[in-house]
């Protein structure tokens, strides 16, 4: 498996699309808003008149599509604005660049959610300025891999990405005896958690690199994966939400739907770190300096929460299986094939209710702001 | 009619897609070769070291979706990569951004075309340098209007736009009196004429103002559009293509496939300028300087010329149609409805061939390369 060519979310507007389903990843971008806010602040504060004269660049990596996509970018142009209305500071342009994966719904984003976010734009400023001038703020799809450079040299001013680090740029090599397994997991041998962790340092350092390169001195870049508190990789914390597709998928392996050979192949290119596992990295990749890290929780119940009053969900495990699905579902058609799709998400949906029922699960957030120094 | 939403050529890669009936523009942009290639020596013999140091920004406008979206693109980093190796200059970062409107397929360019042509460009490396490092070239999709600003101010060293610019931002207002007529037309009355005209100066000169802002000092413009030699904007070498569709069209009113005011509320917005009409504009503007203006021509029998000896077509009429159809078709559907498409092409490519048989008609180039002085 390519995963460059594979991995993407559901794309479009439809019921499995994630557009639809990205409310869990919504709040986090939520949660995320202070640490953000900050670190647009301190990037402000430093810049110099003359850095900020031409144009401030954004980008947001692995955007996806859906109201997720400009959500983040949203709230950073909000502080900016209110950031330059009460130092009397003239707006500068902006430039937002949204990458994800060459297989990404880009279409969707710019003629869906693009012009809408257009127009909330300029209320946005006829509201906070009393101007109806439009914000000079240009667009732009960026399609590749974040494990390579996407950006000019210094041309990047703050970056952005959540729930997309975890993604790693391969399935590691050397899990062939995870079998039975699809991700780390208890049972899985020494070996099998030790591929895991080195892709993870390779692909993390790797991506730090490229950034240090895209980012001004001074830049800054707020990062969000899905991740443990524990200092066991195999942690249920970070490992149960695909055990659980796991089981489903082995029901189907012992009842003949799936060949036992086509599952012990197949494994998510995925890491869950530790903070200190994150800090690790930046630390001996050397171009950044730490500003924030942080943990936090999301509720796989995120939907029966206080969130959004608006959506009352009688069935935690359904709206869990349908964000699951609209994560995962390229991954699993690439390797079993279209057809059983819905089988295997009813199964995953059966296991997801059945043990949301029993136990209040989360995921575990690792949040780290950082500063360009080097 | 909202032209921004409504514009694209057909999409995806199919049999009526622009993709598989764009040989005619491919034709156009070869021959613009040697233009282009007078501009970047330019660009790169007035260029300081230090304005390359970082990066070389490149736009194509209107690109589209097919084998023509990076085949300027492709030729000027060619031309680059020669100049630097003859200079023995370092090789600047590239940076290319693919403008279209919103309603392009850019899912295709970045699935399909952008990783071919990657592939192409790390051969091309090897072949001319010997060397297996990747150049760096960083691109990107920029959906929005060209009559209006699209990239940050002074970001850009250098703009392409092949057959796009004839295309106007909107229907003219006033064009009551163009029944019968879905362009200018012989029988066109003058007021039709003269809103045709007043449309294109204002979205011309709108597009010199954005650019001007978005280019550096010094930085290049080279710009092909459909137009004609004659100082009559309604002689048949820019106004005939339509006319003929305008035949076919009419013909279903007749026989009441189309009601008549469906066909007279109807009116493409497109405007076929002499060079004399593009001069004036840049002059009268004043961002640019012209540094080279000239017109050429391209048969519609392309197809039959010694330009591809791989393809042979006995129908002109038919590749000529495939061509109008993949150009046209959105906008047609638009008004029309999709039901009588296959009615509406199958006529007017019988209405083409029929002309083609009879005589030699061409399109009208206007080729203009421009130099941002103030």
């Amino acid at each position: 498996m390519e995963v460059m060519q594979v991995l993407h979310m559901n794309g479009g507007m439809g019921e499995t699309s994630y557009a639809n389903n990205s409310l869990l990843q919504r709040k986090v971008i939520s949660m995320t808003k202070p640490i953000m806010e900050a670190a647009v602040t301190a990037l402000f504060s430093t810049a110099t008149g003359t850095t900020f004269q031409a144009s401030i660049a954004i980008a947001d990596l692995g955007c996806s599509t859906g109201p997720n996509t400009l959500l983040a970018v949203s709230e950073i142009i909000s502080i900016m604005i209110d950031l330059c209305k009460a130092t009397e500071h003239e707006l500068p342009e902006f430039q937002v660049l949204l990458n994800d994966l060459p297989g990404n719904d880009f279409n969707t984003i710019f003629s869906s959610f693009l012009p809408r976010f257009q127009e909330k734009l300029s209320e946005q400023m006829k509201s906070k300025n009393g101007v109806s001038t439009m914000l000079p703020c240009f667009f732009s799809g960026v399609p590749g891999s974040f494990y390579e450079r996407l950006f000019p040299r210094e041309s990047l001013h703050l970056i952005h990405s959540s729930y997309s680090l975890h993604w790693l740029s391969q399935v590691p090599r050397g899990l062939e005896g995870n079998k039975g397994n699809i991700y780390m997991a208890r049972s899985s041998p020494p070996k099998v958690l030790r591929a895991y962790y080195e892709q993870f340092q390779r692909d993390f350092s790797t991506f730090l690199e490229c950034r240090g390169q895209e980012l001004v001195m001074g830049g800054r870049m707020v990062l969000t994966l899905v991740g443990r508190r524990s200092d066991d990789p195999s942690s249920k914390e970070c490992c149960y939400i695909w055990e659980l597709l796991a089981i489903a998928l082995n029901e189907m392996v012992s009842e003949g739907l799936i060949e036992e050979e086509k599952l012990d192949s197949f494994n998510i290119p995925f890491y869950t770190p530790s903070p200190k596992e994150v800090q690790r990295e930046v630390q001996r990749q050397g171009s950044f300096s730490v500003d924030c890290l942080e943990v936090s929780e999301v509720n796989w119940s995120v939907f029966d929460t206080d969130f959004n009053p608006n959506v009352v969900s009688e069935d935690g495990g359904y709206s869990m299986a349908g964000c699951m699905r609209a994560v995962a579902e390229p991954l699993l058609v690439d390797h079993f094939g279209e057809e059983i799709m819905d089988e295997v998400f009813k199964r995953y949906r059966a296991q997801l209710a059945d043990c949301m029922s029993k136990e209040k699960i989360a995921f575990v957030n690792v949040i780290i702001s950082l500063k360009k120094i080097a």
